[in-house]
């Protein structure tokens, strides 16, 4: 069993069985991480740009540590400072890099579709860090992983995903990969929150958070970033945590062994209580720890890690 | 004979023998910056997350290399571009990076006792890079080398640390150490930028610069803090030169064979006089390499550096 | 055959022979790039810092990538955040990062002679990664080794540079090699934008571009800095094109097998037509290629590389 795919911009074209290998991957690169020396050979000599034009350290971080413990070289090639700032499309910019023989790109981009765009100008592996609203496939993967560990599995399991659908990074990969792997969706938010055309992914949509608890195994909270607050697409913080923010008591309509996630950073006392996100169901300090060990597994994977185990200098 | 601490979160706690120990350390880390190889594979696997919340590029140059010379894999972790600047709280940056598995955080931040805050909550090794004006324990270690490279020792050394006492990020801990050490300590600025309470700390307190001078083994001079200048808390520059500078003239009633130190950056012509900072007695530039040396071996003490080096593979 | 410099400060000191030495290792250099594993121990426990004082994303990884690829530990030390902007000088932040004991520095500077100024106060090896309008060393040997792939060598070949030539970081160096090398050179740019006194380096000069494309065997194009435009150095930008863009059309004149170069990023429409850029005459990304080659062979053959390969731990 191995990938067949070159590159990792989405989930949507991943079979199950890809989905599970990932997974069963990362669960042995998490055991690399517990060790005293927190590094294997596997990608030692290989060259991976993380080409982030949009700030977001938590992810570089993950993805950066995932790369040194696997002994590949990083580098770090940010848009602010680069030529981008000079004029130069996104294509150039790629163009250019690939001569200097990098083996993989993980790329962070405000517009969807980014990805797509410069697949065709590179040889080297492409990682979807996160293009716009679009696909965010490292997070969906980190997600189901640790539905995976506390879960068992995915088939038949009731998952409401509830917040700002419309702006999340988020929420395609996790209905692509929930879908696939045999979950019942939902997802909710005001109705100024709900893009159009959600029903064409298969799941239920609806505004009314409280019954949408009901019996739920899994909740994953989106954040609302504050800025867009502004734009007057609901009242107030206030209000938003009123009517959509996941407190202790609003949790008791979910099953009994539900588990609460987040993609962080959270906000307290606006999408989620600090008593539900410090409380007992909450796995969102293990999403963030699935976070390096799926980055790593991707990385493995793709570039072909085993190969060269045995070959290293 | 070992570290009895987890931490380097100040010099308050450290004993006398702890404080030989570490010094005692750097020299022999001195000399792996002497090789043509400057490597040694002490932290080989070990995870450091240099975690600044303010720029002090300097200090974090000096941690980098100290973290690279014992082969640690490093990250750079700032906060202007994290989710911090989205909301997010310190405490809860921390317990993200937590899970990430890193060894250890060299942490600087701009509000006294920031390291304090953040200790519950990792299993890492913490090291103090600058907690506001509270401690900066790897400063005073540095010193500390340089003063016994230079002196032998510390046993009734008459030290004068003097200038903006109130701002500075180094006297709290400098005085911690070399009072423990036995020296015999003044400190001497301006009355506006002397804080209240200074003799508790055990030390003589005085605004005579010129008379503090007399008979002095070492004199520190403190950085103004130029943008501190439109607070009224001197009349002008020339004017804190006039009387808090030192100059070649004034040095003289100091001991015939003192040595004069600086944190860096110098303000010539403000606290030092070029004459000074590039003269004979300065040991400033000492001081800059004793801080790699000492970083490196903090970082080895702590992170149980010996342990590894028979295992690494 | 050995470099007799310590230092890559500009072409302009350099022997034919060196020149010859570089090209002949960068292509060697070329071989590991495009290894499986892009790695060799040759540089291991060396620390090389990129001192860049101007931002220039795109020169600094080329350079990063070049020192990783050697094994080098590498520190990036950017002005913008550091104590230059606490109002250190140049002088004094390279006397602190020398006790730091670096092997290299790879400096990149707004000031003209940035690199002789420092160049008494380290023992480390310096390269030039472009100092104003003065020197950019390694650009010139990257032109040059794309030159002799392509033609097979210098003598008596006839060379157009051509746009900005006032403010251009790569003409001075250019011109220096290709004169050394035996080149005809040409430089050619509107009358506001030559500066005075070029004959003196040994070339024609002229404003007529059409005229002075016939039967060329290189022409290099340099980049308009968009925001000199507004200084009204010229019309338009449409009217710089009309009659100093080069076109297919215009690109007729010159000889049948002529390469076209360009140090990047390209202006599209305005320099540069986008059917030349990416036409079969364009090496432009070829010079990206060979700008990694050439700065791995500056570095390995200034850092004595050789010797330490039998050594490395």
């Amino acid at each position: 069993m191995a990938m067949h795919h070159k590159d990792l911009v989405g989930i949507e074209t991943l079979s199950p069985e890809e989905i599970t290998l990932i997974l069963d991957t990362a669960e042995k690169m998490a055991e690399v991480s517990h060790r005293p020396l927190k590094k294997v050979p596997a990608l030692r000599g290989k060259l991976v740009v993380n080409l982030f034009f949009e700030n977001s350290t938590r992810t570089r971080s993950s993805f950066e540590i995932a790369e040194k413990r696997l002994s590949a070289d990083t580098l770090n090639f940010s848009a602010s400072a680069s030529s981008l700032s000079k004029g130069e499309s996104l294509v150039d910019t790629v163009l250019n890099l690939e001569r200097m023989q990098p083996d993989a790109y993980v790329m962070r981009h405000s517009s969807p579709g980014a990805c797509q765009l410069i697949r065709p100008f590179t040889k080297a592996v492409l990682v979807n860090a996160g293009d716009g609203a679009h696909e965010h496939p490292t997070q969906a993967l980190l997600d189901a992983l640790t539905i995976r560990q506390k879960k068992g599995g995915f088939r038949g399991l009731k998952v409401l995903i509830a917040g700002d659908i419309a702006h999340s990074r988020v929420v395609r990969s996790n209905v692509f990969l929930l879908k696939k792997m045999g979950a019942d969706v939902t997802l909710c938010g005001p109705a100024t929150l709900l893009p159009p055309h959600l029903d064409s992914l298969g799941v239920k949509v609806t505004t009314d958070f409280d019954r949408a608890l009901d019996g739920q195994d899994v909740v994953m909270m989106l954040r609302i970033q504050l800025e867009r607050q502004k734009k007057g697409l609901f009242p107030s913080l206030l209000e938003y945590y009123k009517y959509y923010g996941l407190t202790e008591e609003r949790l008791r309509r979910a099953d009994r062994e539900v588990i609460v996630m987040h993609p962080g950073p959270i906000n307290r006392g606006v999408e989620i209580a600090s008593e539900v996100a410090d409380g007992p169901y909450s796995v969102i300090l293990d999403q963030v720890e699935n976070g390096v060990s799926v980055r790593m597994a991707i990385l493995y994977l793709l570039l072909g890690g085993g190969d060269d185990e045995t070959s290293h200098s």
